[in-house]
């Protein structure tokens, strides 16, 4: 998986070569055929393994925090920019290449999906935590904060690199944004 | 363009030809190829065709909405959900994979930035009209907002490619999330 990372990180996804991988690895190209028949058998495996490290460190971060409003700063934090060895700084655009691939591979999409739908768990459990101890607005809606959470990240994923945008903007849009839901405002 | 356009939504990026184009067109290859270099000169001419229709659709629905309110309203639906010739729906995928490749190359990152950099300031021109005209929030920041909906737009559209969320969502998502920075709200 390392491997695959690094040879990612080099080659990008659609360059990527099953020697490319082996390259970075201390297998021969016949040994990591022995394991995966197929680059996409390798890059499923690989994806799958991205996205448990990221929510391994997502829940981490949660169970180091106490209360709503601190286990929601550590998980955005997290998910905006997981720390090392999860760090997927240099993996932004492999990761989204994969994504973008989705409609033609199942299996890239029931990992997407798997991903998406347990971040939105953790989210919309905090929001409902949040509102039962009255931390949060009593009408603030907890899937729809999920759904808002995740949508921003992927937008923050895709133009982060598309356009260049800057994670620590990201962070701060959302923060703003989930803030808008859970906090009363005084009227302007 | 229409003849990539359906080579595209048929082929898929990764996949696509200047054969398969040339087969959808009345055009041979040489003649293709008299006009565009390469495959990817050619996607770029086309990412550029498919930004500029798109920013003319909302343009247009924005000249014909009335008052800051209209205008945003307006602009959003189309964003969300562009008409025909512009309308997106089969080409989401392979719009998102020329996007995921912007790292690589330079055109595709210039084409990209250009139309979200253009789409912000159509939607902070409408924010900072409502503010003057004191429809919106005084303290409302239009680069914020004009940053948020394109953040939202991107998730949404890299959410309905890879994990099928379905761009109604993001319509209402994009709406609520924009209304709570532009509305006074009582406090719960």
């Amino acid at each position: 998986m390392c491997a695959t990372s690094r040879a990612l990180r080099e080659h990008g996804y659609a360059d990527l070569t099953m020697q490319d991988i082996a390259d970075e690895s201390e297998l021969s190209k016949a040994a990591l055929h022995y394991h995966y028949d197929s680059k996409r058998e390798l890059l499923v495996a690989f994806l799958e393994f991205v996205s448990e490290q990221f929510l391994a460190a997502v829940r981490e971060a949660e169970r180091g925090a106490d209360g709503p409003d601190e286990r929601l700063a550590a998980v955005l934090d997290t998910a905006v920019a997981p720390p090392a060895p999860s760090d997927l700084a240099g993996l932004r655009t492999a990761l989204l290449e994969l994504r973008a691939q989705a409609p033609y591979v199942a299996a890239y999409r029931e990992r997407s999906r798997e991903s998406d739908a347990e971040l939105r768990d953790i989210v919309a459990g905090i929001v409902a935590d949040g509102v039962a101890a009255g931390d949060f607005r009593a009408d603030a809606d907890p899937e729809a904060v999920a759904r808002l959470t995740v949508t921003i990240l992927a937008g923050g994923l895709l133009r982060g690199v598309s356009v260049g945008a800057e994670r620590e903007r990201t962070r701060t849009l959302l923060a703003r944004a989930v803030e808008d839901r859970l906090r009363p405002r005084e009227v302007a």
